[in-house]
């Protein structure tokens, strides 16, 4: 077979301070995500996603996001945003100097409307002064498609109609649409199919690949969205955040599970895995909760073998 | 991109009655295997490897081997194996009315040092008389590669030394020879180089995958495996076996993923995914232990989503 041509670097977004904490029954005090933050830029981590500015009813975890971006230690070339539901969400993650805001909409209107109680195109055009408003005080914006290889009601999703959504946020002006297969359930070739389908409409380059390992299929699919030619994924650091949709199940694909692979198919991430698993295990500590990191459990079980020689 | 031509259907070996529970610290009674055979049959999987004849002073799980095999109600179409180390384990495994045998060899000559304590070549050699013998009464051997991705004691291996080890057990008259990536660190770019290299002297349909989910990666490298046309697989149900080289790590890739991820590729395994997963709830049970198979996992989650519902 002839060699395939892969990114020779990727853009590793880290969510396990938002998307992640969000997700875990316990909430963690706002100097220990301060904490993690930390160690994940000493790791060579440049985009964060440290916040979210959403209702401290809905969502306690998040509740002290302003907190967290100002105690945060910004440093030259690291990004940090945050996501925002609304004006009054942007408005806060604006006095909070975020670098970035993400916005959402999902690929199915069941999903939609049990999750943020609205359709598709309703979300979009109550994004549309969000985003105009973000990109008039200089601030990117970051857009996401959730449920795009299938929702936890409809089951299958049509690949155009993911893309149809994903071109929608794009004209909007979003720079990046980060692609969520948010129950876990894809596989590469539906990927593959996914991606070509958003690519008619979105530059490849614009698109992020943003995989859940529920059903164990993660490094599958980041791989076959490599193949594609996609070059930002989304990960969370220990896997942080488990499955809203599967209670008990792995949710976000671990940060030091996509290095790895990255690494070890020649692609640069800028991070040191080492730091990174350090960072992981500062927080599942934190958690008091295992890591779903196979990477991260693998390493630290060959230094045990390696130690007992 | 292209579609890539993915094989219609695949064979897929289970191996968690003999790689995965030799593996495992707990013995189960034989009645417990002959009954998790069973109950693999009636989920359709057609070949099991069953047994080892190695002495049981080394490998204490596997000392009932005859009794198992004695046991497990046989049916058209279905192959039992057996892991046989010399002549002796050969005739106990005859004398049991295996279907099949399976020898060994490393591609590492540090692990094959260590672990049977002998080279390479020599381990070969002294199976030349078990792989005749067998052939003689008609029973067809299966010629096992370790260490293909990397060794515990070496580092990365070079993908000709495993082509060399490889074409030398085919030559033999191994019908089929299994690359196993022993400690799981493979990826999939690697796989690929890997399986090139062995297909220039063995047949691609000779040919098996071997993954180990140590490092996560074991979806990724089979899917880059059936990208190359590879179309047999080994593999654990409920992912039974853990890794002897990183204790508390993840082994054998569980046979519920790859059925998964080959399903959902169009790719049929003539195996009842539902009937496979019930099948690896009882020997993780058996054995005390949750399993390691994240579709099984994710599968219970979900029917205790949609019950709640």
């Amino acid at each position: 077979m002839r060699e395939q041509v892969l990114p020779q670097g990727v853009k590793i977004v880290e969510v396990g301070p938002r998307d992640g904490l969000q997700n875990e029954s316990s909430i963690v005090p706002s100097a220990t995500k301060v904490e993690l933050v930390r160690r994940l830029v000493a790791a060579g981590v440049r985009w964060i996603e440290a916040a979210s500015f959403v209702s401290p009813k809905w969502v306690p975890q998040m509740a002290d996001g302003a907190q967290v971006l100002r105690d945060i230690e910004r440093k030259e070339g690291v990004v940090f945003s945050a996501l925002v539901p609304n004006l009054k969400g942007l408005d806060a993650a604006l006095a909070a100097r975020c670098d970035e805001v993400a916005v959402f909409a999902a690929a199915s209107e069941t999903f939609s409307r049990k999750n943020i109680n609205c359709s598709i195109a309703e979300s979009i055009d109550r994004f549309a002064p969000v985003v105009e408003k973000a990109l008039a005080a200089g601030v990117r914006v970051r857009g996401y498609v959730s449920c795009v290889l299938g929702c936890p009601f409809e089951g299958d999703v049509d690949p155009d109609h993911v893309a149809a959504v994903a071109a929608r946020l794009y004209r909007m002006g979003c720079y990046e649409i980060s692609l969520g297969d948010t129950i876990g359930t894809g596989t590469p070739v539906k990927t593959r199919r996914m991606i070509d389908a958003c690519a008619k409409d979105v530059p490849v380059a614009a698109l992020a690949g943003h995989f859940h390992d529920t059903w164990g299929m993660a490094t599958a699919n980041v791989y076959a969205a490599l193949q594609t030619g996609i070059s930002t994924f989304d990960s969370s650091v220990s896997g942080i955040g488990g499955c809203p949709y599967s209670p008990g199940a792995t949710g976000n694909v671990a940060t030091e599970d996509v290095v790895y692979l990255c690494h070890e198919l020649g692609i640069a991430t800028g991070i040191d895995l080492a730091a990174l698993i350090d960072a992981g295990s500062f927080i599942s500590n934190a958690l008091s909760r295992t890591t779903s990191s196979s990477v991260a459990r693998a390493s630290r079980a060959r230094e045990v073998r390696l130690a007992s020689v």
